[in-house]
This record gives C-alpha cells, structure tokens and sequence, in this order.
C-alpha cells in the first residue's frame, strides 16, 4: 500500500503502550492514541504530550466518569453483579465503556485498525476486543502482546528499556512495583508480579483507594447511603482472591473497592425490602449470569443487553433510603426506609394477629408434607440414615 | 381414651414453651420433654428440674453439638450456604438436627404427637414439622401457637404469666428483652419487638456472641483456618436483613455467626482454589437452591438429600490451607495453599510464556466474535445505543 | 346479617355446580353464576335456563375467547411452555383468564364471596383461588369440596344425584364418562375414574378433538403455518403423562392439543432460527419457571409478570414462515425462512468460506482444553475411567 | 528430524481421510488409521485393504458399539438429552467414544500426532480435539482443514479426486450425494449440500434409518420397551432443525434417530412416574447442562463428569415398565407400572378420600396468597391490566 493505514491505540502513558505506539509507526502505522480518564489517578496532559512527542497523529484524551456511572456502574449495581461470590468487576465493567469510545473514535476518523497492550493470557484481551468486534464487526485488531515478532522482541521489561532508549521514549524513573495495577473511579485491582503466588501475603503498602482498617479512624461515619466517588476513608472494600480466567486459567488478584461494596451491600438491603421474593430469585440468577457475561467480555452481545433489560425492568420498584455504619473495614446495614416498602409490620407482627390465619399455616405444612410424609421407597434411605 | 395419649415436647425451659407443658396435661396428655443442647447458653439441670416439677412424665436432655457441627454445619459450609445472598442459616439448619432427636425420642417411646412452640407466622413451626412428617409420617403435631383455644386464651405475655402464677410455673424475674433471640453454638439470631420497624437501629447491647467492632482488640488475629466453637472476639459475622419467610413475609432479622461467617470465607476461598471452574459454576446453582431449601425447612426430602449428594462429591479435592487476618468485624484472606490446587503458577505468569502460545488466544477472541460480529437485526440496536 | 350475601359462582352447567348453586342458596347466599366461554363445546343457551331455573339471582354467560387466545395462548407459546416436558397447559392457562372475569364480575356485582367446583385435591382450585386473591384481595373464597359439611354429605355421585331429585335439579340422562374432563379451544384433558390406574390404557373412543392416527387421511396436509383453532384432523397432540400436581401428589392426565402442538412445533422452530443462541438459553430457562408458575397457578403474581416481561422482549424478532406437514398424528418441519433471521448461510457453507478464517478455531479449541488438558488431579479420575 | 513422527488417523475409508491419509505420509509422517465401528453401515474390510493399500503402517478397526451404547448412549438417556429442545445428540456422542479409543491407541503406539477430517467449521472438530487433549494433554492435533497449505490446495472435491487419481486412490464410482451424512447406530445426521438452505424441504429420499411414515405399516406395534439396536420401522424420529454451533454459527441439520426417540420418550414416563418431582426439577436442569455440555465437546471435563454423577445419582430408582404403540412416525405412551413407584393411587383419587383433608389445601392456598392478596405497590399494575 502507499497510503499509510491507521490504528487506534489505546494508550496509556506508560512504557508498553508507548513502545506498542513507536513499534506500530515502525509497521507502517499511522498512529491515533486515545486515553479514557475513567477517574485513575493520571497526569493526562503529560501523557498527551508524550504520545505527540513520540510522533501519534493525532491524541484524544476524553473524560468517560460519567457514561462509566451511567451505563456501566449503574448497571452492575442494579445486578449486585459479583464474580465468583466475591470480585465486583470493577475493572470488567471499564472495558467496554473505554471499548466504546475506542471504536466511536476509529469510526469517526476512519481508522481500519484498533491496538491494546493487553498481554495474551489476561482478560481484558478479550474485553476489548469483544467488544470491539461487536460495535464495529469490519475493525482488525492488532494485539502486539500475541504477536511472535513482538513478544519475541520484547521478551521482559530490560527488553522494553532498551527500545525506549534507543527511540526516544521517556523512561520511568522510579521502579515499578512489583505487581501491575488497573485503577478507575470505582476500584483498583492489583495482579501479577509476586501475587502470582497465591501463598504469598500482599504487602501493607500496596493498597492505594483504602486506610489500612488498622489506622482508620476510630469512630464509625453513619450515612444514608451518597453516591459518591467511592473514595475510602475507612478501609472498606479490600479483597484476595484466586479467580478463574474466561481462558481457562485461575489467577489471583486482590482489589479494593470502597465505595462499590458499600453501595452493593446497601443495594442488596434495599432490593429486599421493596422486591416480591420470587422476582427477586429470578433475578439473582439473572445477576450471577450478568456477572459471568461482564466478566468474560460480552457487555455487547445480545445475551448480555436482554439480561441487563430484565433486571433493569425488576428495579421499578427499588427505591428507598438505608442506613449504615463504616466502620474498619467493614459496612454495618443499620435500618431502611421505603416508599415502595413490601415489609407489612402488622402482618409479620408477633403481637398482632392482623389479617392473618394461623390456621391456614397447619394446611400449608401438610399439604408441603404429602410428598415427603409418603411411606415410599425414597425414603427408606432417610430412615437407615436416621436411625 | 381411657389410656392417655403422649406427646414429646421440644421444651426450652422458658415462660412459652413451660406454659404448653402445663397445658398439654390439661387437654389430657401425657407429656415428655426434650430439650437439645445446640450449644446455647442455658442451665440445662435448671431446665430439667423445672420440666419435672411441672410434671413432665418424662425429661431428656441431649447434647447433639457433635452431630449439628457434623452433619448440619458441615454440609452447610461446603454448600456456601447462604439465604437472600447475606443470611447464614444459623437457625434453620439447627431444627433438622433438633427435629431428628425429637422423632427418635417419640418412636423409642411410642408418642404418637410431637409438640412445639412455635409461633404460626415464622419458619421454625415449618422446619420443625416437616422435618417431623418426613421423618415420622404418622406422627401428629400440636401447634399450640395456631390453634385457636390455646392463641384465644394466651393473646399476650400477661396471660402466660397470669397462666403460670396460677399453675405454679416459675415466671421470670429479669424483664424479657424486648425482642426474642434463638441461639447455638454457631450463631444467634434477633428478631421481632422493637426489631420490627425496619428503620429502627438495633441496639448497641444487642449483641451478644460479638463483641462491638469499636470495643475489638486494636491489633488483628492472624489465623490459620481452625475449627473451632465459634465465639467472636473481633465482632465479625453480624448482619441485619429483611428477609422473606417461606409463608410470604417480609420480616426482619438480625443474625450473628462469628465462626460460620469466617469459615464461610475460607471456605470461599479454597473451594476457588482447588475447584474447576464449571464445576463450580454448577455447584454454585445447587448450592442457591440448598439454601432456600433448608431455609423453607426442606432438610428431609428427596431434593434436598440430591442436592447434598451432588455438593459433597463436588467437594473431593476441597482441601488445604487458608491464612486470614480478623480484625474489627472483618475477615481479610491473606493467602492459600493446598495439595490439591488447580492454581498453575506457570500457566498464568505474566513473566513466563509456560506451556501456553498466546497466537491461540486470537482465534479464540475471533470464534467468540462470529456471532456478535454478524451485521445482523439484533446488532442494529447497539449501533444505535452506540451513537 | 339480615342483608343475605352475595356469591358469584363460577358455573359448569352440570350436576356438581349445579347442586353447588342450590346448597349455597340453602346457606343463605345470593348466587350469581359466571359461565365463561373458552371454547368449549357446550350448550350456553341450555346452562343459562338451567341456572335461572335453579334460582340464580343473576346469570352471566361471557365469551373469553378471543382474550383467551391473546392474553394467555400467545404468552405461553412464547415460552414454549411445557410442564415436565410434555404437558402444554391447557387447563392451566385457562384458568386466570376465567378467574379474571369472575373477579371482575364479583368486583361490579358488589359481590365478597366467590365460588367454585373444582375438587380438593387438584390444580384448579389452587389456580382459581391464587387468581382471585390477587386480583381482589378482599374476597372469600367458597370452596365447598373442601368443607367438611359438603363433602360429608356428598360423598359420591349418588348422593349429589338425589339431591337434584329432590331440589328439582336436571339429572343428566346419559351415563357419565369414567373419567373427567376439561376441554377449551386449545385443548382437552382427561382424568380420574379409571384412568387413575397408571398402567390402565386409555380407551380407544376417549378422545373428542383428534382423528385416531390410524384412521386420519392418508396424504399429509402440507401447511405454512397458520393460526386456527385447533381443531384437529391429523391425531396430533395426543399425549399421557403422569405428573406432579402443586401439592405433591403424582397424576395422570390425557391431553389432546392439536392446534397447539402444531403451533408449538412451529413456534420452537422459527425461535432458534432468528434468536441469538445465548438469548435463547436464558430464555430456555425463563419458559421452564412460566411453565411452573402457570401450571401451580401463579398467573397474577409478581413473578410470573416478571418472567412474562422478559420472555416478551426476547420475541421482537421472532417471525418469518414454517413450512410444515401434517401426518398421522405427527408434525414435520420442512423448511423456514424469515426476514429476521440470524442464518448466514455463506458463513455456515462448507462449500465458501466466506468471511472465517479456519485457522481461528485452532485457537479456539486450544483455548478451550487449557483447563482440561492440564495434569491435575480432577483428570487422575479421567485417566482412570480410560484405561 | 532423522527419526519419523507417528499420526494416528481417524479413518472413515472415504475420498477425504484417504487423501490425508496420502498426504500425511507427503509431510513425513508414520500414519497408524482408527477407524472405529459404532455401528454404521461400512465395508470394514474394504476400507482396511483401503488403508493398507495406501501405505498405512497400521491399520486399526475396533467395534466400538457395546462402549458406545453403555458409556456413552444410557447416560445420555438418563439426561433425556436434548439440544436446544430438539436434537438428540446422535452424533455428539459418538465422538467422545471414537476419541478415547483414538487416544489408547496413540498411547499404545507411542504415537504424538492425532488427526482427522472434521472441517474447521463444525462441531465435530471440537468434539474429537477437546476430548484428546483432555484423555492426553501432552498431544499434538493436526487438522488439515484448518492447515492453511492444505485447504488452499484442496480447494473442492475436484481438487481432492485429482489427488487421489494422481495418487492411487480409488475414486468413488456412485455420484456423492449432495449433502454429507454421519452415522451410528443411533442416528444419522444429514447437512451441508443443498441442506444449507433452509427454507429447502428434505428430499424425500434422503431419509435412510427410517421408513417414511406414509409408507410404513398401517398397523400399530405396541411394545413394552426394549433396548434393542435402533432401526426403525415407523418412521419415527425424524426432525429437521436449525441449530446452533458452538462455534457461533446457526446451522441446519436433519437428523433420524428412531430407536433413541422411542427411549427416550419411554424414560421420560418412567422418569416422572418414580422420581420425586422436586429432585426431577433439579435433575431437569442439570439435564440441560449436560446436553450443551456433550453438544460444545466437553464429555470428559471435570464438569461433565460431575453432572455425570448426579444424574446417575438421581436415576436409582427409576426402574418399571412402559408400554407404547409406535405408529407412522410417532410414539404413544399407553400405561407404565413400576414397583419404585411414586404415584399413590388412593391418594390421588376422586373417588377415595384416602389420607388426606381437603381442608389442608385451603391453608395452602390462603398462604401461598399471602405474598399476592397484598394491597402492594406490586399490585397495582396487575389492578391496571385488569380493568
């Protein structure tokens, strides 16, 4: 070709993504990096004048907090979206929503190609490019980390140095830390390094969105529940897991979450009290599916847009104020609140009748007896087991 | 009947549950009493003494804590067990084991009825009874609590006393807390009094197997998982939920389980740990519907007996070492590590290239693609939530 | 009272209900009756005369029919429901829309008591009485099967025989079937009397809505699908089952539903050629819960308007045409095609390649065995069962 | 490498494996063929001379059918295995069973190469690697439809009857037919061809298991079950279905599976007559599970083993016997009979009171309504959608 094709990086400022975008003009690449302030603790301006430094085409730098609130963190919430009991996706749910405007980008300014510095056995590979398969099904992916001429080029971080010197690019000067770090508004996540071994302790400094609980304050802060930022006063949120990868591998992550798991824990004590029982089984099995899609990298795929329709139609009513406690480390639910409230006092009353039949409650057990009261072969196994 | 009619009462030696006694002679009975030690806190020999002076033809006091932490607790754990995503089910997997003896109790002595105090708007009259019917399918039960002569003649707490001034039945001296409290070794749940307005706060004093995070040792204990009786010095496993009950109310519970909530935990994390990921997935689901069954009091059925079949084959290579720091009402898992890990260090190293080529993970991300990728009607709705 | 209450009776025209109509009156109720017509066939003319004969304050005789086949067929061929795999629900979603009516009938009448013939022991009382409850939560129900002076008193057919001798009641000249039925425009049921014995065949003449298959046209009808009423020339829909009744007892029933066997066969079809795969999974899982809630007679409740909701979204692009042919009792599929569907026939050809790149699945398959091809011990058990 | 490298082969004797066969040896390779007999309709001692003829170092044939009927055809039975409502998995099967005998002999022989002629676009692929790389992880899969140097040579069928005139392969004399075809003993599976269309009716000669239900006898068998190989003389068991891949394509496929659809629909019977209805709901989805599971090719994965298990499980007492009359294409159940037997005929009946209180079912119903008969929020939109 002599016209010279273009890409869309997403770029992050840091050394990879910087060698990925002087590696791609070396391939012949017009180069177009975009950076999404999705609320990390950035330099941005700095970041925009290195990739313009290192010769990008163009560089767009976009604000996504809010549509990352809107659509995305809003959403999860709404599912109590958790991965494996415990992850609360936080670094999932960005994906798509910085997935999203890469695209808009190499849409608007023509671009056949989209870059990432995703390495090849993550998830965030997939997140990506998922989605970008799906909001632009014409776009070819360069994933420099699954190339041979790349990752045979660059087999560690000394590889990566050298090339930064020998072109150019500015390189770190305080060390790394010895684990790889994603941080949005909502969380941060902390993997690799020497938490590959899952034995191994993480160390006290290495939580960065929440006070050690141990020199949190010593008074509890009650609130009606804010939406806030999500930053942490009081060491709420920190979690180590092993987790398994949607490639078939288990890894180990640790993440905080301040202001997600409070939110989470109040959204469970309000969805209780204002959702009908049954609707609400439904949905959770809906939300653990909700949560598997996001994790795995399908936000948009059919499957994922009709769970997000039904839990979003079973949160008409999910209204109300509750009251907590944080105190280190932990949410404490205190009391709720509702308009929409579904908790009756009087019927539940223990010293009131009300409008209730105790009677009816002797029909109800025997007839839920008549399967299990029968004299039938299954249940000769629970007798030997009883006596 | 000239020969009287006996009857095996699940006694508590308290006001309820002593009033019954005397009652159930009234209507003719003769009556035994059976009270299980689940490891609450109670004068069992004071309890005796009081069931015979009231004339209980007979008294049996069983210590059943080995068999409720083996065969109750156990597969509870190993199913994760928990209801509405918060309650650990400290109540509802001790009445099966309960219920188990009373049944012994009433066919070693030839009782055709079986009696309780139970209140008729709750979940223990159901656990009790089925787990009854299940297990003794010719058994009759008396409920006193939803029989109309009985909840006519005893509206409120001044007519059992009233009732046990007169019949020479110890009445208490402390005044009763103004809620009512069922507890055993793994947990004590509050609920009802004061506790039905779901806005009020709990009272500090409350509790009472957790000591208030604020009053907690300032210095966490790290822990090697132990299994031990479950009393809380770090204030941790305290909950407060609105929660539905099987007949279809709302109500409101507060729950401790200091012990059962960090096993719960560590039980988490192992299971991850050494688990296949589809395994677990699947495991999962039947560990949710676990859950509503022993919750609804299904612990004898057919269902029930599967599901805890299928949970304890899934639990073969659980095993191994979880290290966890408690501190302040929080339980933080430090590390792990077993014999019987799935974990692939190697594998999942982002510094080692291991038995894994990262080219595969392309075709993957691509076959993923196929369907989302299609220029198809459904895709047209993204287009548009895109731009 | 000396003002006599009202009841509105939901009224068969024969013996049971009409004895009913005659015992409340002896009660000392006003008696409306309700009649809907489902699609039935049936005497409307006769059953009004009847009823106004026996002293009906009011007599009502409503054609549902149309609402029947919107508000209840079409749902519940959405979800392609099936209870336990074979019954398709027939009576049970015939229910609510005659229970609709009869509230709304009682509600204008100013009527607090409703009334029913349905027997104690099955389905229908539960799906009319959960129906009137929510609809009009105030009402009461009349449920004179289960009222000891009822059915003490009519203890079999003979006795409610000599009853309308005696109140001028018409008694049927013709024997009664052996069996009992319910038939609408959908469908008709058999069951009870000698069908009771499981192993006992059903007779020959049993079956009022299908040709007996060996005596259907010999030449198939070769049909785009239409919607009919279902009246059935070809033997098909002809199913018996033993299933399992809301209050644990095991049944068996005959049904015959030709129209909506056909339209269920189409239905399944032309789904899976125009829904996503993942959709269609979720949604598989959302029809199996209608099924159940329908058939335990949950129509108006919170969930099963829930579930209805969600099933309703994933049909927006469910159409096209099934061509299909019609013979001796069975249903062949012979070809569909839709301006919706996600068939890419290029993709899928083994003859083009189109746009897929084979090498893709490679990976994909590599990808996929990472977790089963690793030397753990889950696959010890593998190798063992091998060799 | 001086030293040849061993491929085990799985041979069909057919113009596509023998060209691999052929150019297999081209690339260097020591080629041992497998071809297993699970009771298709082949010339085995034709297609060994084939193989030996053609340079095959070893040449195995091994029957198979007694493995694949117990291993592989009753579990699935006892799943009632069905994908997407429809396919009963035929072919599915049959893999997994061809795989494990593939790999013992790779083992035996000391063989690291494994291949076959599965396309790079179907099912089958994944079904054969999956389940090699989890029975021998240290494998190496070579798959020449999905080998760039060979699809781009072997462009048609012409291009594969030019090799094999050039290379001594006999060519097929009889015009292929214009769809491919796999069959066992179970079923035959037709697509691809002209079948790609799907709006293209089968013709009616395609069809080989089974007789066409217009031409098969007028007479009815009737039948207590038996497990006998599967040809079929009624025509029953033919469908016609768009599916879908798991690699995300829908595809179209006719399939004939006669003696497996008699099974199946008589397990089915047998199943609801003696299973517990609560354990069958569970077993119902895990049934689901397990059909996706064996339909993607994870037959030997920790979580198919696991459902395996718990199927197994839930079939002990599901024994007795069916009786049915098969008649032009379909299959009618006409009584069962079992002494593992859940029905209760004196409970169920109309006629006898049995031990059971009608008035029971009015408690029930009056709780199971407490949820719904609330004046709730919930409520109002079904008041709404009634007036």
């Amino acid at each position: 070709f002599s016209e010279p094709r273009t890409v869309v990086l997403a770029y992050s400022g840091g050394l990879d993504t910087s060698c990925i975008l002087v590696w791609l003009k070396e391939q012949g690449y017009d180069v177009i990096t975009f950076l999404a302030n999705v609320g990390q603790d950035e330099d941005f301006k700095a970041a925009k004048d290195k990739a313009e430094t290192l010769g990008a085409k163009k560089v767009f730098i976009e604000d996504v907090r809010a549509e990352f609130v809107e659509d995305f963190i809003w959403p999860a919430l709404q599912a109590n979206a958790i991965y494996e009991d415990r992850y609360l996706l936080g670094t999932a749910i960005a994906r798509p929503c910085i997935a999203r405007k890469l695209v808009e980008i190499a849409r608007r300014e023509g671009a056949q190609f989209i870059s990432h510095g995703a390495t090849g056995k993550g998830n965030d590979q997939i997140r990506f490019e998922l989605s970008c398969y799906a909001l632009y099904p014409e776009v070819k992916v360069i994933a420099p980390w699954r190339i041979p001429e790349f990752y045979n080029r660059f087999k560690g971080r000394k590889d990566l140095m050298e090339y930064a010197q020998k072109h150019g690019i500015p390189v770190p000067v305080s060390p790394k830390a010895p684990w790889s770090m994603d941080a949005n508004l909502m969380h941060i996540s902390y993997e690799s390094g020497i938490l590959e071994n899952p034995k191994q302790h993480a160390p006290a400094d290495l939580y960065m969105m929440t006070k050690n609980p141990e020199d949190s304050p010593n008074s509890a802060d009650v609130l009606e529940i804010e939406f806030k930022n999500g930053r942490g006063n009081h060491g709420v949120g920190r979690i180590d897991i092993v987790e398994n990868r949607f490639i078939g591998m288990k890894s180990r992550g640790i993440y905080e979450t301040p202001g997600g798991t409070i939110l989470l824990k109040a959204h469970l004590d309000i969805e209780t009290f204002t959702m009908d029982k049954e609707v609400r089984r439904i949905k959770q099995g809906l939300g653990i599916k909700f949560s598997e899609l996001v994790y795995n990298g399908f936000w948009y795929s059919p499957e994922c847009e009709f769970v997000r329709h039904c839990i979003n139609k079973s949160q008409e009513n999910v209204e109300g104020k509750v009251q907590l406690s944080i105190f280190k480390g932990q949410v404490y639910i205190l009391g709720r609140e509702s308009p929409k409230s579904l908790y009756n006092e009087e019927l539940v009353s223990m010293d009131v009748q009300g409008d209730y039949d105790p009677c009816d409650a002797s029909g109800f057990i025997r007839i839920n007896a008549v399967r299990l009261a029968s004299p039938q072969p299954a249940q000769s196994s629970l007798s030997m087991e009883l006596f």
